[in-house]
């Protein structure tokens, strides 16, 4: 009975995994389309959230369903009640993922990103990426060493969202209101979705050493 | 026994309620704040939102203890799974509040509102205090006719974001681009406040008729 337990707490282990390989698709795609203005792949990203989404929805029931049948207590129980938020945590993920590639079809067939920002928006991908990387790692092996590197990347993403806003702010900004709004929310869908990934490396920090991480 | 369970289970419901109507307060004020350029009040948002955050961590940790000892099936276990969910709703509604404030405070003497946008700030502070409102009264009596009527409000806060785009938007927009910049993330933080009130409300809608509400 204990064994067939912890192969369904694998299984949701495996689940959640599989969400986070979704995700970091989803917002490589999602930067590639805005960056490439390529309809075809930004829709792909809006029609691929469905799938995080449906998931999330199958993972959670069987999260339920294992907590109902087999009343887990102390660290197990521990276990299924971060699994819930971690879902939730890359559900958002996904959503955001989404609303970049939703700036990308709005904007087309002309660029959401103007020349200047280019860079920024390239290296809040490359960060967003890598967060997701290291994720995975966070999830897959408990690696609390991976865990602490997510906050300085975060912080990385923080500065390059500081930068953003200054671009958009210097006085010969020569776009106009309408690609500053945009900017705006897109640098904020970036910036969520790397504090979602230390949401979750935070939650696995604490399952595995029973300590925060950080306030 | 059983009773013991269920006086817990209402207390968890008394602690959610409460959390309820400091985060209606914390958004009022916040609003209050921005728009009568009152920093006091600003800073009295911004440092209420610890007591949120605590009271979040102290009502996990009680719903997390409770499943563990007294096992919880069916209903039950799906209230306090609801209630966890819930009170992350209510954290980030909490969160949002602060960064109103925030932007209140980051401007201050100046006012972060426009004149142009004092109606449409004005307005989704409202849409927010009846969202609220109404979210208390589908918590505390699991009331499905206004958990439907949240759908509508949230409606209506969507509208009053396009709105508040489309000033931004008009060509004679006359400040600039910080100003843009500001109104466009404060029009993102109604926005989503609304958005978790939503959420919540399908919870319940859920939990007591065990149908979604809505897609």
């Amino acid at each position: 009975m204990r064994n067939a337990f912890h192969d369904e707490l694998d299984g949701i282990g495996t689940t959640l995994l599989q969400m986070t390989g979704l995700v970091k698709i989803a917002m490589n795609d999602a930067t590639s389309a805005l960056l490439t203005v390529d309809l075809t792949t930004a829709e792909k990203v809006i029609a691929a959230d469905n799938v995080i989404d449906d998931i999330q929805h199958e993972l959670d029931a069987r999260t339920i369903n294992l907590m109902a049948r087999q009343q887990p207590v102390a660290s197990d129980l521990r276990t299924l009640v971060t699994s819930l938020r971690m879902s939730a945590d890359l559900e958002r993920m996904g959503d955001l993922a989404h609303h970049v590639a939703k700036q990308a079809r709005m904007r087309y067939p002309n660029s959401a990103v103007p020349a200047e920002l280019v860079p920024t928006i390239t290296a809040m991908g490359l960060v967003a990426d890598k967060l997701i990387d290291k994720l995975s790692s966070v999830m897959e092996h408990r690696d609390t060493v991976r865990a602490l590197e997510i906050e300085t990347d975060d912080d990385e993403m923080d500065k390059l969202h500081r930068d953003l806003i200054g671009i958009l702010l210097d006085d010969g900004w020569p776009h106009g209101i309408e690609t500053a709004i945009d900017m705006t929310l897109l640098g904020r869908y970036y910036e969520r979705f790397a504090d979602h990934a230390v949401s979750i490396s935070r939650r696995v920090y604490f399952l595995v050493t029973g300590e925060y991480s950080t306030n």
